[in-house]
């Protein structure tokens, strides 16, 4: 199997998944409601790219009780034992109330503050590509915390504070329409191979 | 926006996700349930790769009926009206009860026989990589059917008789639990992006 090798490279990073603020279609700021396929989606993704976290951002307590319960069958008892891998996944699951509190969570575990970097079909202005991410992140002091939307896209108070806006992803004919599970893998199979 | 333009290059190719014949966790043979966001996230990143199809294989009657209700009210009426670029994409979904229906569909579409490569987390011989499939889609004469499995995998019948066996994804550590629809999002992005 010498020929395809796991991956090897570590880099220092964490995924967050943002359900506040966010735009619904009439373009107001709105709290998207969790969805159980992004949790699970996203966490197997966290742990296939070594992730130190995925951050799930919602400031609404009912649903931060429901993550905990979604995740806790999965973690401990029967899931884990049901299906081990998953367990290994869904333990990167971390819920916070806000992006600041993401920030402040992985200067904790790291001992350095993250650069923020947030991703979205629609940005056009001050671009970084993700070959420009992807040799950033090989930095030996490198840290990022990457930032996906839901909804209609991430509300433009955090689009503007962020460090790096990374490039849609566009498809044959400029379509960028996919699902953010979706993108969010081809983000960091690009970032991180 | 020169610096970050769309997918130029069009493939000859089709994506097929078979709910039969598929593995079930005791190794064996079944038919699996269509999942939803299966079908509208390869909907979408097959309209983003330019995939002439999606075909969605089951045998089951009732499971080709709902999958007609479903797509129906995106192309159809108020959804597509409310969201035409998930028209755009579910337009391509066509269910069959066979991978040999969706060669003959294909070779229908294009007056030539694909080749069919098949992928899965645990293949471990007699494989293609990413970078080598990626060689042969760019041939003018290529055809491809990428063809994805459900439940616990392909059933060996249908890996034994395929053109190629696509290298698995390895994660760091060699974790290899994907889902489907992130799976298969990394693996069209390799080969055609």
């Amino acid at each position: 199997m010498a020929h395809f090798p796991g991956m090897e490279r570590r880099a220092t990073f964490a995924i967050g998944l943002l359900h506040y603020p966010v735009y619904n279609r009439r373009g107001e700021i709105c709290t998207t409601a969790v969805v159980n396929a992004d949790i699970h989606d996203l966490a197997r993704l966290a742990r296939t790219y070594g992730a130190l976290k995925y951050y799930l951002v919602t400031p609404l307590p009912a649903q931060e009780e429901l993550v905990g319960k979604l995740v806790g069958h999965w973690t401990k008892g029967y899931g884990a034992r049901f299906n081990p891998s998953r367990a290994e996944a869904l333990s990167l699951v971390k819920v916070l109330p806000s992006l600041e509190a993401c920030r402040e969570d992985m200067k904790g575990l790291t001992g350095k503050e993250p650069k923020v970097c947030v991703s979205g079909a629609n940005f056009s202005e001050e671009l970084t590509s993700h070959e420009e991410l992807r040799e950033l992140m090989k930095r030996e002091d490198a840290s990022f915390l990457i930032v996906f939307g839901t909804g209609w896209g991430l509300a433009e108070e955090v689009v503007k504070k962020a460090d790096y806006r990374l490039a849609p992803i566009k498809g044959l004919n400029g379509y960028n329409h996919l699902s953010v599970r979706c993108a969010a893998a081809i983000i960091l199979d690009r970032l991180l191979a």
